[in-house]
């Protein structure tokens, strides 16, 4: 299988957790990427582990909109190969719990962020998919990977007694359907577009249901480098999980 | 089959389309049920064609509890067997045109409203359960009915091509999710809950995008009170269209 090879990454929410993991990867492997951008909503936050260029607050238009700008002006020129939308929040609460705060803080997170980065990179990643010899698509070239989770599945839907998380669930129930959207928006223009689960993983997230998850940062984001270099045309739009299973939606 | 027979249903977005159809079919039953609630968000609003007892904006908790404790007033102990969430909108743009705006009041509009009528109506419904004889569940014994739409199936996906529609689509997919954890969260309570599309209809939503939909408001409403007539326990948590089949997610 060939190594995921690109000259430049952003990955939102990359203070911490997979985020932070996915930059580790990038930085570790044999040829990394000439840039790699992280983006995190607060850069100077107790718990980041990283100094992102941010502030991206990954729902704020005007924030994106900076943040393209910036990188832009890194790439002096150049695309942008690779957009890893994994920014997300999770609140467990009971059904009974929920509130339309939560609800909407929670969307606007997990969906709307997503579908935000994906407008306002499209130049880059366009310019990127312009740039790349052949034609086809992989993550090489240009492509989008939202960081969803098993729990957006309805047909898989599990996990129910343990935690509810309602919001989170419909978050990426919804996050899918924009894959989904995006993977047809943007196949003419030579971009892929792919919906992950990184399975259950040692991070505050994963952990925050009061049990020890039983995989590392490094094996989840392992996995889905794997998974992301073995992409071709044909899994546009695909929903997969870190082992490259297929999850129906 | 049984005829569905309830003694209160509340219908949202009751001032027209598809929510002015569910009730007249209920006024025109051989068994009309005692009460029909019918709520809208403009109650005085142009293109109302039935006075609400609203205002409900459905996804304002505050107006929300207001009208539950208006509707359980009326029902004078009794309580609501049908809960029909058919209040929703659409905005026909591409994904390119969205905006955080749209997508949130969408989101809130077609998903949240769903949620946060079902947590005001809990109780009411509840009654209504304890009160029927029998176990197992049915639509004439205590039901939620979320009007969600092909256009949140993920796996069924269709009409990329004439429109795009990114909020809807995500709303609705959400709202099937929220159907299907509702489904969970309260059987145990004698409460059947389902999400319906309704085909593509001759409403005013039916009709944005330019094309005359092939069913009428009376055909949809007809085939969706004979669905809902038919449903028992083992279809809780399904996803069904106007004619009774299963959508896959």
């Amino acid at each position: 299988m060939a190594e995921l090879s690109v000259h430049s990454v952003l990955v939102t929410g990359a203070n911490r957790g997979l985020g932070l993991g996915f930059v580790q990867h990038f930085l570790r492997m044999p040829k990394p990427p000439q840039w790699i951008f992280a983006t995190c909503r607060d850069p100077k936050g107790q718990r980041a582990r990283l100094q992102c260029i941010g502030p991206a607050e990954t729902a704020d238009p005007a924030s994106i909109k900076a943040a393209a700008a910036k990188v832009e002006e890194h790439l002096g020129g150049s695309g942008l190969n690779l957009l890893i939308n994994n920014a997300g929040m999770a609140k467990p609460k009971t059904l009974e719990e929920e509130t339309l705060e939560d609800l909407t803080e929670t969307y606007t997170t997990n969906t709307v962020g997503p579908l935000l980065m994906g407008q306002a990179f499209l130049p880059l990643l366009k310019k990127a998919a312009q740039g790349s010899p052949g034609s086809g698509l992989s993550c090489s070239k240009a492509a989008i990977v939202n960081i969803s989770s098993i729990a957006g599945s309805i047909t898989s839907f599990i996990g129910w007694e343990s935690v509810q998380c309602v919001s989170y669930r419909c978050s990426k129930a919804a996050l899918n359907m924009l894959s989904k959207c995006q993977s047809l928006a943007y196949k003419e223009h030579g971009i892929l577009c792919v919906a992950l689960h990184p399975g259950w993983v040692q991070t505050d997230m994963g952990s925050s249901a009061g049990q020890v998850p039983p995989l590392t940062v490094d094996d989840s984001v392992q996995g889905m480098l794997k998974v992301l270099s073995s992409l071709s045309e044909k899994n546009t739009g695909a929903y997969l999980d870190w082992e490259g299973n297929v999850i129906l939606w």
